[in-house]
């Protein structure tokens, strides 16, 4: 069962399936090819079949009706990702609030997220279809940025928030605080707020634990610190973590998922917390969260 | 309200303090004088003071009634430590089954667990009986070593269970896993299993996260592990781990906080998981963890 | 004899000093106090006074001759520099070419470069004057990037050569090589070439070794590796190491002793070896390096 | 010219090799059946060959005459040994005061020392032979324990000195000293002292960095210390390091290559410097250090 945490009054995955969105890496013509499969293979099953707009011109004109992400969250039922752990992290950013069930094929090499290998594509959406699967519900990541007390941005993450240095090696200084307590002064390249599920990614390289999915918590992971008994601390996932930081000379951004990027003044105030909404994964019964992590770390392999 | 955690059906600190026991660091003369100063502060207060069997022969006889732990378990409504973290953790082992709630004086320096300095003890000791106070409950770990199918060693631990290497500089060998399922193959000098209290001991050193005291989780962290991508793995509160001896020829043991230690033999199957009971800390109310944490890592110098 | 590397053929600090540069943090007033009192010490030996031009202006007109840093290099024996590390690694650079040796005063904070204490400085001064010292050559980094065969950029280094992404939190790529021969394709936040010196700065907040600086290596420190058994390798102080960009569209710089930057392009291939010049830094004769260790690091401390 | 150190008034291997000694794992018939096929394979070439006697139990008697490695120091002209790198370790320690060269074939698995591959072997033996070879003499360590101001035990390591705990996981304490200088004082569960060769193998897990053969530099890396700024530290390989037991109660060990032990007393100084005589590799002439590094270490994939 681990890996698996059932939250009580949560929406779960529904029995009848009707429209399936397929969402691809854009400008990947791989994921084109495999678009059309599954797409055909859904339609034989009596689905209906979508397509995310951005990954639309891969396939020809006609082939499905192209929604927006914000679109497919309120239509469809499930949304398959063809991709890598990117092109899943974006679509579940968006999908999360209308609790879009999402299945990740990967592009060649397994991913974290994107677990099923294209050539059992077929044979693993027909039987999750079935009702042969697991649901895993990861908590997602919500940030805003206070600047003399409003909110200058905010936004959504389901691996990370990092605040991190410019280009110049200089280093950065911050203050965190959990629960309005302040925890200490860092200097250093920045900071990661990692949920679970992206424990396995930016916060590993910087030293931080795995965490397995199921764990209610965050972790902080200094990057690079100063101090060298700074070190990964791992906080409820009820906390409210807030990065102030210290000068207003230094030149900082805060970045989420690796994917979108906010520039920071002195003073500003970061703070990150557990999310409203979940995402929900879908995975084939027979997958393994060791089985992945062994595969992707190594552990597999003796020299 | 960090690091506090409020177990709804769990029994919480007495209001009417009846009988305190004193439980001093053993063969420790500074101690015997904390333990007479506060013995007669308690008495002026009414209190009944009864004082543990292992540190009774540093005070006069006819001091205070001897008991051992098992004992004061039954007995007592709050336990006084006076000693190190070390002393705190083997009294907490024997009260937690009696739910005796435990406060901890420091023999100078500043503990984890042992947060009460000397000069301030019987204003804060007060300020607890006053009802001005920290309660805070800590999980338990219980440890069982199977042997042919036959249970052949069981014991609790507050901070780490460690299965570890003997005294030759030769890696040990066996396989984790949680909750039934196998996680790896491990080479090493062995395997720290901390309850968040224990991340801030031997784990630490090893290289794993610091958890919060309120984190549901336990955290794995291997000892100078041969496969350098085997790292802390934090796992929810509630797994059950399993390290299992490969080899019947190397040697190896599992050593509870520190303090006993049983030799293991090849095949053994160690299970680690939270125990039933827990330990219940009384803190001064002006105690912050964070500013434990800084004063014990050098969080607050800048060099 | 530790941190005293004699190299034979290599001039060493004259006997007759008879010109001093005094090189001050620029802008700080404190530096500047400092300055006027050692100046007016200096002349009540006989000796001849030179201020950098980059503080001059922290003095009143007249004080003394002001200078270029390599003016400075050309005509006088000694310079003494007051400020911190960082005030000390610039000023090393430009005069490594030239043989003058450096003395540093911090300004209220140990550094690793800038060993005496302000209020120690005229004592120590004095007795470095009189031959009671210690020499020390710290070797100097030479970097080179070349860009379609071509050198587009060329800089000095006293800590380290730094390769490292952009703001955003998303790795860059590159490959190592050493001597010419293939060591390893690294993806990550970048990577540090330090020196000796440098070994307690940048890499030693990314996990490098600390290396004494008589030890003739360098190290290389990946920053945040995203293949967990990238770990820091030690080279000899003879090696050329190779640092060559792979992807076209990264966003990377090579930054060096922190202070200055030159944005990469893919392809770009960054040379790094041991400069031709040494830097010469003299210290009081008392001065332990193991001592500044314990202090900077806190190890002297028992938490 | 990496990994090769030329070293003027050394021997190095003889043009004019005419007996060669094999060295087998002992008791493991893999080694039997290469040992048998080298030997025949070394008399077609006209060579004298002998076995060791500790594996001469493994082929027939009358095979080859079997002698000690002591004798074998004395008599032969190269040395192949056949098992894994702990082997030629032992092998290695034992035959560097003769100056024989060395050559490793692992028993199916690539050692960091034991490089060829059996079914290369009589290829790779024969071009050695021809004199297509590399080179590469390798610092060894000497050890000796004073006690009340006698040696009580002296050995050599090609690998590491380890001090370290006993069996039960409490940490032990000693201070260390370079060239009679104090460095600091380490409370922990001990400290590996290892030369390049060895900065692969137990220091690497420890998280010391990696040493390439030709530094010049042994490295001082300690064991989950207690202290997380007590980092590795790379000094001179001329350097004399001293471990000095401080507790007269601890239980410690200090084992040399993980092969042999021996116990500790309080008070008891450790002495780890440079032996006198080095171990001379050869390696086939296409060996990379770079490339072993990159199958032992998992470089090469791509998760």
């Amino acid at each position: 069962m681990l890996g698996y945490t059932h939250f009580s009054g949560k929406r779960h995955m529904k029995n009848n399936i009707r429209t399936v969105a397929l969402i691809g890496k854009p400008r990947d013509p791989l994921a084109a090819e495999h678009i059309v499969r599954l797409g055909e293979y859904l339609r034989t099953r009596g689905l209906a079949v979508a397509i995310e707009a951005g990954c639309a011109a891969l396939v020809r004109e006609g082939f499905a009706p192209a929604h927006t992400l914000a679109a497919i969250g309120q239509h469809v039922d499930l949304a398959v990702v063809i991709g890598g752990d990117g092109t899943l992290l974006n679509a579940a950013r968006h999908l999360a609030p209308h609790d879009v069930p999402i299945v990740g094929i990967n592009l060649g090499r397994l991913g974290f997220l994107v677990d099923i290998a294209p050539d059992a594509m077929l044979d693993e959406i027909g039987r999750i279809l079935d009702g042969d699967r697991q649901i895993e519900r990861r908590l997602l990541l919500a940030a805003e940025v206070m600047r003399k007390g409003k909110i200058v941005h905010s936004a959504r993450a389901l691996n990370d928030v990092v605040v991190g240095k410019g280009e110049l090696a200089r280093m950065i200084e911050f203050d965190t605080f959990i629960g309005g307590e302040f925890v200490n002064r860092t200097r250093g390249d920045g900071i990661v707020i990692a949920s679970p599920t992206g424990s396995t990614a930016y916060a590993l390289s910087a030293s931080g634990p795995i965490m397995l999915p199921s764990v209610p918590a965050l972790a902080l992971v200094p990057i690079c610190p100063h101090t060298l008994s700074d070190r990964p601390i791992v906080v409820p996932s009820t906390s409210t973590v807030e990065i102030v930081m210290t000068d207003a000379q230094q030149v900082a951004y805060v970045t989420f998922d690796g994917q979108s990027t906010f520039s920071l003044q002195g003073q500003d105030r970061i703070y990150v917390r557990r999310a409203e909404h979940e995402v929900e994964l879908v995975h084939p019964s027979s997958r393994s969260h060791f089985e992945v992590l062994r595969i992707k770390l190594g552990w597999g392999e003796s020299h």
